[in-house]
């Protein structure tokens, strides 16, 4: 795999960063190559339309995008690139229990998929962008393979524990 | 009052017509000048960004975006528009219960509100259109008046009717 | 622009205040007069009726209304007055979740829109009131138009620090 | 007891007659005196006040109010009377599952309850209004106390039927 | 009015007391003699038979009955009196956020109403039994009247405040 | 296994028939004798009584009940007996989608359990009650698996018919 | 009664051993032999399986199992035993308010039942099963009767206590 | 691009494949081969087993996976394979409003995502495939680009239609 960016990690607003910076430790972890940037679909739409018209060019193979509330970024940057897009639904400040966020980004037409995973899990999508590499990358699918197993051993181990 | 179009209906998609039209419908009858279009946040987002950021320009006061589903018409407009925005939740095949367009337009973050009405109420979009132009024209206000004391008018006559 | 008061912000209760100020605080931002009282529909219907039902001959633009649990206050004043009503939603004590606000203020019958903003947004019910008045007025579009502008800078600024 | 109206049944429109009618039904059976009307918080909000206002003097014990949406009625007429009101939620044409009817009329705030009924449950809403009358009147309170037997003898019976 | 208790406030666990504390400050207020027991539908449920089936023949005219989660005390009493019953849905701790104890107490079948209060609403429970029992009382009414006047004065007052 | 009574199947009232019936034919195919009745929490709170206090003598083992909205069958049963119950939630005309039956069953408090299975699920019921005795009955629990063994056979052939 | 295990608690994860320690401490009181084990179904599917398919074997009577968010260890235990399985819906970090984990584990199709219990209840899943064991053992019964008296005597105290 | 099967398309039902045939229409339209089958999580667990784990020997690069209720299948098989899993909630007979089959598909826990579309959106599974596998196929990445280039003219096909 060369040391090119392939996930670009994208989110509406630095307080989405706590929660976003998961999705960046856990590609390290997978040695996938990414980078990390605020882009608002609804502050910055011309730049967001740049970041999602360029991707495919620029060599990025996956986009994760978080948001919350109104979460609008997945959607929107899913309707610009026909690259696969991973949406976070993030639980921000007066959000409705994160019902708002969750909805606005699974509910997507007909022609215009994301990707969603669960409330905040950016993990989790992290995961699933090295497994959409790993598709077509059987490095990356072992990498994979190998740290499903770890998760594995982390259950047994705290099995163990309480079994004692 | 000039005959130049001050309201600008837009959706996202055919399907959308039938409750959008009672928009229309209510503009024409407070007479206000309007167009009626379909754009797509997600289908066709290029379109989307010339029809809001003309908007001004084409000297529209008032845009009216309904959406279903992860709605993200109105929300998309609102962020590259000075213009007030209201915005139609629909409740589309496959809606989960219209939630889903309810919490995507209504819940936008701070900077770049959405005037939302109730689910499927594109009548009210057009009484609001019709009152946020009224708000500077007394004429205009005036005809929402009227049209005021014609619902209070018929409610009077179904209790006439019932009381015998 | 007179320095005729132009929006009137009301709330059902003292302990909707914090939420409140922000709509003043933004108001005051974009040089919009305004003023700030407490009416409650439940507790002294009459006095809003008499703020509703006078609201057009005391200069009155546009009424942004604050209210939670099952906050009738947006809805009533928008059928005393022909002027578009702004509702703030705001998740109080007991709330259940926000849902009750939200769905009494959003969910208005045929003939009588409130224009609903996000929970506790009454900073966007600020820039929606501006919005409204700058619609007829190029002077106050403008300044909304500079205050998106400062927002796309903050998050370009949040994005060049990121990365650094 | 006086064959003088004891409770008053409002609705908000003639759509929620078919509901509110079993109320009628309910109290014609339990031999209270009722009148029946359509008045309406959002259209007619005039006649509202004058009807609630009214009420103690013309001799009504409870009212019962039934709305459906944002259902402001039956906590608008609360707020103007010392009397019991009984608020009964209706699911209407684009209701969100009826969730908006019951919250609105449900979640009033301290100081001005609505004694609130199941979803369209305008039968309950008449019981309770005789429960209401009977609580300082033995002979209506017998009355329903032999309702609720005829309740239970129908249940007996539909269970002596499947037992055969 | 004698001295005789006329309402009797049940609770379905110890936790409930400080929510349903509110229902008997109030009556204490507006002069109603009321008691208050813990009687569980659930753990005591012969209890609570007897309670409810005597309720008439001790004297009381209402009873306010508050519990949590799958809140049947409310509704079971209702069924076992001819009395007016007043529910109060208690946010206990593993409700799932209110849902269950409003749905419990609200949603009775044709036959059996509970008259719903607000989540958490002990003190409106408390005010509807004086205005049940104010209906047939105009002494009580009065007070009622003037509790509502004083609500009127409280938020006079802060709007005075803010208005400085 | 003796041919006594095992499973006591209970409904709130005749039009829970339709669902609950399938809980009898299942048990039925499994060969569990079983009874059926109409016993009403709230219409006949007093047979219910009887019913549940004498259900260990009677020699049931599991008792079924199903009911809607409010559902308070299966939990005021449950406080009743030290028998397993199982709660069947019906979704009743007037429910609000199922919500209120659903949470009414499963919501108990800590010491009276009910075993709730999915909204209308009275087969599954049917089966829970049938794993129950087969707990301690292994004629019963092999029929409970020779039952899941053409499941499965039915899917799979539902896969060789699309696989074709 | 031997002493042979006849319960397995199981849990997805290590972090949801608070609340699952409280089926033990009940099993314990009413002397009921059981196991505690941590197994995932996402992370040690393998491992699931052979707790499952060899649960009766092992002399198991009962599987209570506890998981949240979208939580499949319940139903897929239970799709791989004939035995009752018990399901504790938790209410985990990230949860949408408990609703994802009490949905995926009430939700079951026809032919694969869990007794699902209420949210985070996992003193009234313990308590389940000893009703489930008890209803073929008259021993286990009576300590369930026991338990049911103590809880009544504990609501008795409390009435005395605010009461006295 | 082989003639090999790349994408596994499954569902728990047959009831489930008129909703599923729609993820094959567009994978023939985009000459993605695929194969289709019924695997049940809850009544063909073994086989799920199976399917999951040979599905990387198989040579699958992505797995469609659509259920219903407490839909298990797609986390189940997500947590048997690395390949990425796209999940297809369906609203199925006796669903909470598709909010049970949404949540069980959605919030899968840390470690195993599952990529979820929504609801009923089986022709977005689909697209969405295409583009896991176009992420490392140009020439699957344009017939993804090419298609959406289609939905964008047929929205201004029909936007010329009604501006006529």
């Amino acid at each position: 795999m060369s040391k090119l960016t392939q996930v670009g990690i994208i989110m509406g607003s630095q307080s989405d960063l706590a929660v976003m910076n998961e999705a960046a430790k856990i590609l390290n972890e997978l040695q996938i190559p990414y980078e990390i940037s605020i882009v608002s679909a609804h502050r910055t739409p011309e730049r967001m339309y740049e970041y999602a018209k360029n991707a495919v060019d620029r060599g990025l193979k996956v986009i994760i995008a978080g948001a919350g509330g109104a979460a609008h970024l997945p959607g929107m940057v899913a309707s610009l690139t026909p690259l696969p897009v991973i949406g976070v639904p993030i639980k921000s400040t007066n959000s409705i229990d994160g019902w708002d966020s969750v909805l606005s980004i699974l509910q997507m037409p007909n022609g215009v998929p994301v990707a969603t995973v669960a409330l905040n899990a950016a993990q989790n999508a992290g995961i699933l962008a090295a497994q959409i590499i790993g598709s077509s990358n059987s490095i990356v699918l072992d990498r994979v393979s190998v740290f499903k197993e770890k998760l594995k051993d982390k259950v047994n181990k705290s099995n163990d524990d309480i079994s004692g």
